[in-house]
This record gives C-alpha cells, structure tokens and sequence, in this order.
C-alpha cells in the first residue's frame, strides 16, 4: 500500500492548485467507479439555482479534502512524526472517500430514504464494490481501518479529528471551495497559515497560539457561508420544494401510483433495502430525470413540484415571527387551492459562529498556549469569547407558492 | 421592450464579477424554462473527465456572453450612438439565447441527429416556446429579428459581428470561462483591454490600433485553449468513445434492438423530426440516464461503450504518421476482438491561431490604424504575420481500448 | 469644472481594474506636483520591513479613495439623485486630496513635529500649490469646500461621511489594499455588495439591512488588519526605533549638534514654522537619506539607531503583563549601556471591532430596516452586539535591543 | 553550510504565496545589509509612472528568484538527483545575490558610471561586505564559486543555466512579478507547469515536449510584457529625461560645477573608481534626494530636466518613419529654445519574440522530444518557428518637450 506511482500524478484544481497523487493505491482508488459515480453529484445540491456558477461537484471536493489531508500529513511536523507511514495512508484514503456515500440532494431526500450517507460509505468500502476489490488488493485489513476513521472510531483519535473535527480538512476544503463558485469572499480564510500553525498535544489537534487569528477567520467565513448561502432563502426555497415532492412521492407510492412505480432509480429506497448497487445508480442524472417523468404524471402536485423544480419556479418566503403569522399563512395558501401539506413550510435556521462544549465529539477548538498548554478557544480569544457568550442569530421563514401565478404558461411538453 | 426592472438585478458570476439586468424582458427570458434548461448542459461536454473543475454549464456561458453584449453596447461609445435602442436590445436578447437550441454533447451527438444546435434555437426562438411567448408579450417583430441574428442576417451587419464574428462576445466569454475552470492560464486575455479599444467603421467592428497587442494576446489564448483543452487527447477519446456509443445506438435502433427503442429521450432523434418538446426533454441528465441504462443492454459494444463513459475508462492513443500505422492498430484491435468499426478511429485535428480570408463571413480582425484606415490584422501585428504565414500545426491520432485490460472487474450492478 | 475629458481615461490599478478619470479637472490634480509627491510617500511606512510586497504608494491610495467615491456617487442611486453635481465633483476632489498633507512615517515623526496631516492638506489646498492654481482656475469657491470636505465640515453632511465615516471610501480602499499587499486574506470584503446596499436616509449614510453581512464581514476584516498587520510586533518595532531616532534628533538639534544642523529636510520641522515649501520638500527620499547620513553621525544614539533602520535591526519584543516587567526590562537596557530613554519602550495596543457611541463623529454605523427605520448596527447584527458587548482585546509588550548583539559587523561604509 | 534553521522560516509574497527558507546561511544573506538595500531600489526604475502599482524593489523580485530556484533543485527531479548538496546550495545563493549591484536606474546611469551591475555583484561578493562575510563564516572557497554562477562560469553548466539562461529563474520571476503589479495579464504564465516538465540532458537544461505550450505561452508573455511595458512610451520618456539629466550632470562635472560637486552621492561615480561603500550609499532614496536637490541648481538646463523627473513632467513623443523626421524635430525643438543635445532623442526598439543561435551563451531553448533527443525549440513548435522566422518587430520615436508650455507654474518650492 505504500507503493508509489512511477511519477507524481497532478490533477490541476482551481482551489489548491494542483492535487498531488503519488501513491498508486489512491490512484486507483480515483479511477473507481464508485469514486468516479461523484462527478454526477452536486457538492451543493440545488444552490446552483441561486449561485450559477455553483455546479461544482463532489468528485473534487473529494479530491481537496485528500489533497489537505496529505499536505498536513506531509507538512505539519507533529503529524509527519508521529503517525505512521500506515496511518498517513489510512487516513488520505479516508479523506478521499469519506463522502463516496452521498446520494443527489442528501437532506431533502431522507423523505424518502432515511439511511445517512455515511453509512452507505461504510457500506460501500466494506461491501462488493471497486473499492472494496482495491483496498484488499494491497491489505486486507486496510478496509476496516479506513471505515472506522470514516465512523470517527479509529483508535488513532487524531485520525478521526482530521477527517472530521471542528477544524477538519473536510470544511476547510468545502469553505474554500463552496465560496469560490459561489462567488463570496466570505467563505476565503487562510488554509496556508492554519496547516503552518497546526500542532498534535495530548492526542489532540491544536493551534499555536499565533495562529488564532487564522483561526478567528475560519470560524467567520463559516458562519458567513451559513447565513449567505447555505441558508440562503431560494436555496432553502428549491430544498422545500423537493422535500414537498419526495413527501408526495413516498405518498403516492405507498398508495400504488402506477407512475412512480415505475421511477426504477427510486423505488429501492422508498422500499426497505437499498443494495449498494441501487446506491450507485441513483445519481444526480438518473434523479433529475425521474423528477422531469413526473412533470408528466397525472397527479397534479407531484406534477407541479417537478416543473417547479426543473424551470426553477420555487416557492416565495416571508420572515415571520410566530406560529400565527405560519397559520395565517397555511390558511391563505388552502383558500388559493393548495394543499398546505406540500405547499407551506415553516423554516426556523439557526446558526452560532461556534460552540464549544456542545455534545457531539469534537466540538472544541483547541489552542495551544505560548506556554505549551492546551485551551479551549474561546478562553484564548477575545472575539471568539464575546460570540459564544452572545445571542445566537436565528431566522424563521414561512414558504409558499406565488398565489397570484397560473400555470398556464407551459407548452404542454 | 425597453421597460426596466425595478432596480438593476445582479447575477454573481465569477468572470463578470456580476452579470448586470436591468431590462425586464432580459429577466424574463433567463427565467423562461428553456433558458434554465441550459443550466444541465455543460459547456464543455466530457471534457470535465479531464479538467474535473470543467463541470459549468451554457447557462453561465449564456449570461456570461449577454454580459459582455451589454457591456459593449453601454460603454463602446461608437455603439452607443450607431445602435438605436431596440437594435441593442435585439442584439443583447440574441446573446442570450444563442445558445439555446444545444442538446448535450454537440458533436458527437451528430451521428443520431444532425441538425445543427442553431437550428434548434431558431425552432425555440419562433416555435411554441416560452422564449417565443416572452418575446411576442413585448413585440411581435422581436421574433424573427432575433432569429436573423442568430443566424448571421439581420440586416445590420454590426450586430451578427457582436455575437459571431472572429472577435464576439460568444468567443470572449467561452475562452475566459474555460480558461477559468480549466485552471490554464492560457485562456486568460484583456478583455477589458478590447472593450476599450473596440470602434466602429464602414459598418464593422474594428480594434484601435493601440489595442493590437491585446487581440495578439486573445488569438494566442485561443489557439493555447485548443491544444491545451478542447484538442487534449483525454477530452478526445472522451468523444470518441461517446462517438462510437452513438453509432453503435443508431445501428441497433435500425435493427429494432428493444431497449433502444425504450429509451425515450433518444428515439425521437433517431427518427426524423424531433419536436422542441423533444429537444426540451434531453437534457444532460435524460442522456446520462440513458447511458446509464445501456450499461444493462444485451448488446455487449453498446453495454461496454455505457461503461467506459460513465466509469471514466476511455480509450488509449498514440500519435501516428500515416494511415499505414492506423492500419496496423486496426488489426490489432481486430485481433483483440474488438470491432475496429466502435472501437479504432483515427483523429486528425490542426489549428491555425488565425486564418483571415478564410470563406465563412466574418473570418477577419479589423484594425483602425492611427490614420483612420482599415486594415486585416496580419497586416498590422508582425507576430500575426508570422503566424499566418508559417506552417499550421496538425496531430493525428489513433484510438483504441487498452488491449491487455479485462473488464471482469464490474460488480455488475 | 464640469468639463469633461475628451474621452475617459483609465489607469490601471490592481485593487480596482480601473481607475477612471473622465473630469478635467480631476485629471489635472493628479498631474499636479504636490499629488504627483505622495508616490514617494509609502502607504504603509515601515511595514515593508516585515511584508515585503507592502511598497505601495499614498499615491495609488489616493487614487482608490477617488475611485471608490466616484463609484458611489455615480453607482449608488441615493446619493446620484441627492446631490448635485457640484457636490459630486467637490466630494471626488476631496477623496482624491484627503491624503495630499501626508508625511513620511505620519506617526513617529510626531515627535519631530506635531502638526497633522490633514493641516497640511488643508494649508496645501488653500495655499500657494499646483493643487490650489487648478481649482481657482475653474472655481475660487472650490477651494474652501474641498477643504471643508477634508476638515468634516461640508455643510452636506454626506460629503463628509463619504470621505470619512466609518464606512468611508478611505477605509474601505486602504484595508483592500492594504490586505493585497500584505498578502492576507483578512482585508478581503466585499465592495460591491456594499455600494450596492447604501442609501441616504436622513442625512446619513445608511446600509440596507440584507447588506449587514457585508459589513459584518468589513468589521471583521478591519479587525484583523489591525492586528496582523498595523499592529505587528515587528512593524510596532520599526515605528519605535524611528520615534526613538527623531526624540534622539530633537534633543541634538536643541543642543546645537552640527551635523543635525545640516539636515535641511528635517531642520524646519524642527524649528516652529514649516511652509508647504518645506512639506514638499519632505518626501521618503529626502527622509531616507537623511537617515542614512546620520548612520555617520558622532552620536553613537543616532548613528546606531540610524543604521538599524537602515540595515533592518530592529529592536527585540516581549509581552508583558504589568509596569513591574517593564521596569526589569528597563533596568536590564541600562545595565548592557543604552539608554532607556531610546532603547526601552513598552506599546499598549488595543482594538475593539467597532464601537459605536464613541465621542469622535461619525462613530456609527448605520442600517435601514426593512420597514425603512434608522438603527445602529449593533441592534441589529447578533454578531455585531456580541463583540459590542464583549471584551476588547488589549496587548503590551517591551520593544529592547538584542542584549547580546554587537555592532562591529558593519563595515564602516 | 547545509545548516538548517529551527524551523522553516517563511515570508508571504504575492507572487509564490510564499517564500521558504529552511537554510540559515539564505536567512542571514537575507539580514545582511547590502541584501536589505535592495529594498531601497525599484524592480522597475521608473515604470511606476506609467503603472502606479509598479512599486515593487529588487529586494522582493530576488526573494522571488531564490524561490523559484530552490523549488528547481528540490521538484525537479533531474536537479535533485545531478546536483550535490553543495551545488544546491551554491546555486540557490546566487540566485539571492544576482542583483545585489544594482544601482538606481540601471541603464539611464550608465552615462554616469558605466559599470555593469554584474561587476559590482562581483565586487560585493567578494569585497570588504557582509554578504562576503557571511559566505567565509561558512565556507571561504564559497565565495568564488557563488561569484562564479553570477559571471555565467561555473564550472557546472547547468548552475549558470538555472539562474541566467532563457528559461531562468530570473526572468521567470520577473515576468510573473512586473505583470501582477504592471496589472497586465499579458506577463502570466504557467510556472507550475514548466516546472514540473524541466529536465537535465547532457548538461542541459531542457523542457519535455509536452511543455511546449507553456513554453511558447511564456515566450509570448515576454513579448507582450516588452512592447507593453518595458518599451511603454511613456516609461521610456521617464529613462530618456533620466538619462539626459546624467548627461548634464557629467558636463556640470566635468565643468566644475559647484552644485554637482557637492552632491556627495554622484561624485564617486563621476569619478574613477567607485568602491563598494559608494555604492552602498547609492540607493534611490539618495538619487532621487540629488535630483530633488538640483531642482534649485544654476544651470537652467539640469534644473529644467529634474523638475520634470519629479514631478512627472516628461517628454512628448511621436513615431518617425526616417532621420529626416528626426531632423526636423530637432529644428523645431533648437527654435523652441532647447538644447537638442538634452531635448531631442531618437528611440528605436526592437524586439523578437526569441532568438536561437543569437551569439549570447544560452541563447536557446531545448526541448526534450519524446524520444529522447535534444532539438532547438523552433524546431519543435510551429509556432515559435513561425515566429522565429517572421519579420522582427521595430519601431522608432523621437521624443521631445511640449513645444507649448512654459513652466512657470512652478510655486518656486
């Protein structure tokens, strides 16, 4: 698994400049078809509809969070010490495949198929896949190893904390990424001065004390990705929308549609037991083209949610400020016609820059003091302190259709 | 048609900064559904196989080129006075939908259906169409003006140069698009540079002669784009691969093959009048769905072309010399078991960086010099002169599967 | 002073594009000898010694703050309907001279001379000057209105905020240079976004509440410009040797030191009248060598304080925590023979985010809400409230030469 | 010599992101004072008045030509495996230092003082300098073979090549460096790319065929960057006057002027031998301090030119076809009242995109084909063979005072 490839493999990317391969193993892993099936998915599901140039996928985001991965593993001195050649494989590995589980539009689509993508990754890194076939190619063993950094149970903690902690290659790679295409500044923080100010203490990832300000930047840009794109209203609008149409379809579906039993890429989901293979086929092409079948269904709202969807005519939003104002507007929407199960939702977002001690592990930043203690951030930084003690912004919207609009636009296609 | 938006609406977009409307009717016709349908199909076809950050779609290119028109007609000040009013909203409109009669793949998509894309747009742009009823909404006559654009004949010369000559807003916007998300600098140029530099005399759009140096630096962009990109041998066999599928479909479908004949975003192509309903319904996604189903066709090309596309495992090349070396890799190739007719194809490509006097109209750039004459661009810029009278540069290439791979590797699903 | 130029000129500029000129008159001051001055007047000081892009120019500055100006009262509607095209004019001048009065290193030569920059702008725009001729030359009445731009005393109190607020063209221009040069994405905020949401509300200038985000973000860049780069050690450092070099050339000058006599670019600021004469004259050139003869100097203070300017040896720093580690510091200077007088001093830095209700004009900043009131920003950004609310950071540190160093390394050039 | 520091050591910059530097003998030459007055001298002399953001000095441009080396000797593989450690290190330090004898303005001087830059690098390498002492606290025999790369006579071949061929790292910096802060995109190219297809063949560095296009992508760059920024009019204006005020200076001289004698920071170079204090002292702080000075000399003439230097005052210019042109120019400015030996100047530039087999060593590019030959680059590329043998740019002006003005408008500063 060490083995190397004859020269160092470069893909150019728009983020990191190049992606560096120079192990064969990851290699292969790239030309997988599992890994190969990311390029059909969006990294940002429907946000494209708001940020147009925001089509970019989760094949290179897999590809960035490899590519951080294996500069920290190769450039922070602790990391580059202390893990071993086994663990920096193990966990490149990791990072590359730690979305392969991802099906189109993840959130919206658990109306349909409850199961969280990180078990389809585990499922398809341990199951009969490409994958699978290459990682017991070079060692057996490897397969458990990188499902558990994927589960957050290696027994290297550190393993985990890179893939996945507060401060993870994972968001640092999808911040820059997400911000790029969608064109905010906000989401630019300084990766180089984070992976120069990364230490390992106590099994922890740290950061010198010098790098806080990095540090305070990162935690910004990510509240600011929150509030200006990914709770952005007509990207919660087209989400709505398409929670409205798989709502209906589980509907229709439990009621025997003839239509959408026939949907192939979607019945195994709405069904008991999705195979991995079902997994792969339902890709961002094979669901949009099961949502443009259905503009052609008899049923009216399904029809209709899926016009919406495909011609981008999604729902309006208003702030509101109680559940009256919901009520209110859950009447108004049954007097157009509309059923109010589909066609009125409440959102309630919210977000806090950052909280240290709240349940999940891993929730901390640490810092690691002049006088080489490790801290809690907020104890270190005075911005960061005045944040976690201050109010947390949160915004309720109510969405529905545009009550003046027909429908009578469309050619009939 | 000259009623204006409330307040001028931006479109972030990551050439352009923002994308400016300030014309209703331009807001209208981006939210048309045939409009938002460019939004899945990508630029670049599979050439995102090779540049995995190429995934942009028409859409952006389709803003980006209206972009640049409007730039032109507001800041180039020999536009501002010799246009009317309607003619820049015509010739802005005929930016915007230049593009929207392309179904997924262009060339390669030839072999079912070789009516050209701008057919198609003229179809959608006269035919029963949003687009059509948006345009009749503010005026009748819109129509076909827009449509002789597209096609080169409006009776104003000036504007069929805006968006098709040797130097438009369709060439200046792909280039630096593609540039950008290719990562090559190749494609950059000063556009900004060419705006400001950019008159009109004797009825054609002519460059300053100060500007000379900007427009040697796009015609090296643009050569640089084809031999870095639209000509790199990956992005190639991607195409030829397609290519192959597309034949392979055509022969089954005349032989009555069934699952062919369900595939029904393909069938009306392979007949012989497919509707704009027809074109409407296939988008990248109904063609990918498809391929995606021919991976399960009893027909073992066609099934084994699906899989090399959709599992990015495309074809080899060499460079060759002669037909003779084409010969012999024929025969290896039939030896292989392979049908040479699918699966062996000689690709010759050749690019000049300029060819004035070529026969399409529009083929020269015009230069202003300093005492107000107009003169060809070679005539003026020494390296131009170089390069149109020096060799012109031409690779061939043979295509062929990997002759020692097995494809046993398939978990079938 | 309406005329315009015969065609737009543009300079080219990295912060902005362009820089565009399209008034005479505006032209016409840039050529001026006294705006000509400030390119040999660095923007940043010393900072160059620790970012070493960091060499830019007052100049370039100077013209950012114009452009920015002249964006906003031609791009933002309010204030292109409110104000006339006088004050449009009067407003670009200001923004254009506000820096004209600008000495070298303004900070540390206070010790020199006490008189502020924005006095000698004032006296260079009403005195006898290339700047003063232009503007009489179009209007005698231009003079006292610029001026009283620059004093914040317009009678349209606009004016004054667009130049010095606390979201001011100023600002706004040096923090996006300054962070480019400087090589930190810190400064990064977004420009657009902002002019796109300021309105004029009663007579202020105010920003529409879905633009909070950008000045959030334009906080926080703030913020970290201040500690990253205005207040770095290293950069602090500098600015402490040369105040100590100029008290060191105050106290000679006062005891009649020959040599310190013979500094005609420093000798009238030294003495109680300095003309616009003297202040032209006073550039970096003249300040740099200057400095570079003292290094020849018979007093050992400034000679040596002159040659670690020079040759980058900068004093030494340590954090301290209260007077009494200052005291052993100073104690330990004078025991390796310097004087603490010049060669121990201790910097107390401290920056809050933003502070509204603070004595100085303009302190706030302000949003217009949806419903169309006036709030200061810290009611209505959670972000903002927090870090109004919480502690203000607050540092010191010890700036000492290196105890062991010796200095026998020079040449003696 | 190979002693490292603690730990590396970086400085952001604009061009390579950052500045590595991991040896302590590169951070002490860094220290060392004759490397730090490179900050006192501008990259572009006086560039920056025609691109006011080309403010960058030659202390930030060698950092830059380091860099690239040291990247050279560790990812090109060939330099890696062909150079000793000893060479690595050789060669990265002359890199650092290949500018280190510079003076201010480098060809307009030579009136003055005809000395090459080279030859004072020479002398401060091996002279009574801190660079020199550095180098002997490591290793004496350093010294000379440091001088050694610098005079093009290494006894390794590929030392000289690497920082003065055609594809060196100096130009390559430069070419990056002058068009970021020119802010022409013309000068970019893809450094990443030839790096990453360099290699060594028979003492020779050479470029892989497959880099060819970045190859002539970077020789066109340096085209456009010549006739767009090194041959502006406008900064060729500023080197004549420059170079017209030398020329009185050493007619002043030679004439005993009193002024000119004392303009202690000229005289050395007037003279015969200028030794390296001298040109320590001679930075642009102490030229442009002289200039400032002989603003208020006597002599009309050199009062007149220096006013112009100043305050960007510089001469007209028209192109001339032929000497009768220029000979009426030179009446017409004779009649004016001007000194044509002063006034009147004949520029004619020329400039071929590359020239092989020109007689200067290294004067071509070698390319790598695929089967292992070395061929000259127009052999290789169309393109470049196209170029290579097409006409040779050329173009003269003559430039000369605005006959119309007076300059009276001086306030007599």
């Amino acid at each position: 698994m060490l083995e190397k490839t004859r020269e160092t493999k470069v893909l150019r990317d728009v983020i990191h400049g190049y992606i560096h391969v120079d192990l064969q193993i990851i290699w292969e892993l790239i030309d997988s078809k599992e890994f190969q099936r990311l390029r059909r998915i969006r990294q940002l599901g429907g946000d494209f509809q708001v940020y147009h140039n925001a089509e970019h996928s989760r094949f290179s985001h897999s590809l960035g969070v490899y590519e951080i991965v294996r500069r920290m593993v190769h450039e922070v001195h602790d990391l580059q010490m202390k893990l071993t050649e086994r663990e920096k494989v193990v966990v490149m590995i990791a990072a590359l495949l730690h979305d392969v589980g991802h099906l189109p539009f993840s959130h919206a689509f658990e109306h349909i198929c409850p199961i969280p993508h990180e078990r389809f990754s585990y499922d398809i890194i341990v199951g009969n896949s490409d994958v699978n076939r290459i990682l017991c190619s070079y060692d057996e063993e490897l397969v458990l190893e990188v499902a558990s950094v994927i589960r957050y149970q290696h027994k290297n903690p550190i393993l985990n904390q890179i893939v996945s902690g507060q401060l993870d290659a994972d968001r640092m790679d999808y911040l820059l990424r997400d911000a790029y295409f969608t064109g905010t500044s906000y989401g630019a923080f300084d990766l180089e001065r984070i992976l120069r100010t990364i230490r390992v203490k106590d099994d922890k990832l740290v950061v010198k004390e010098s790098g806080i300000h990095s540090v305070e930047n990162y935690i910004m840009a990510r509240y600011h990705m929150y509030w200006q794109v990914y709770y952005h209203p007509v990207c919660r609008s087209y989400e709505i929308v398409l929670s409205s149409l798989f709502k209906r379809m589980r509907y229709l579906y439990e009621n025997g549609d003839p239509m959408v039993e026939e949907l192939q890429m979607f019945v195994p989901f709405l069904g008991d037991h999705p195979s991995i293979c079902d997994h792969f086929d339902l890709d961002e092409n094979a669901a949009f083209y099961g949502i443009a079948r259905l503009t052609k269904s008899d049923d009216e709202v399904i029809a209709d949610l899926a016009r919406r969807l495909l011609n981008r005519r999604l729902f309006e939003y208003e702030t509101i400020m109680n559940d009256d104002e919901y009520k209110q507007m859950e009447a108004r929407v049954r007097l157009a016609g509309y059923d109010p199960n589909y066609y009125c939702y409440m959102d309630t977002m919210s977000q806090s820059p950052y909280s240290p001690y709240a349940k999940e592990s891993g929730s901390n930043i640490w810092v690691l003091t002049e006088s080489g203690e490790v801290a809690e951030l907020s104890q270190r930084s005075v911005i960061v302190k005045s944040l976690v003690e201050g109010d947390v912004k949160k915004e309720s919207k109510v969405y529905f259709p545009d009550l003046g609009e027909t429908y009578g636009k469309d050619c009939g296609c």
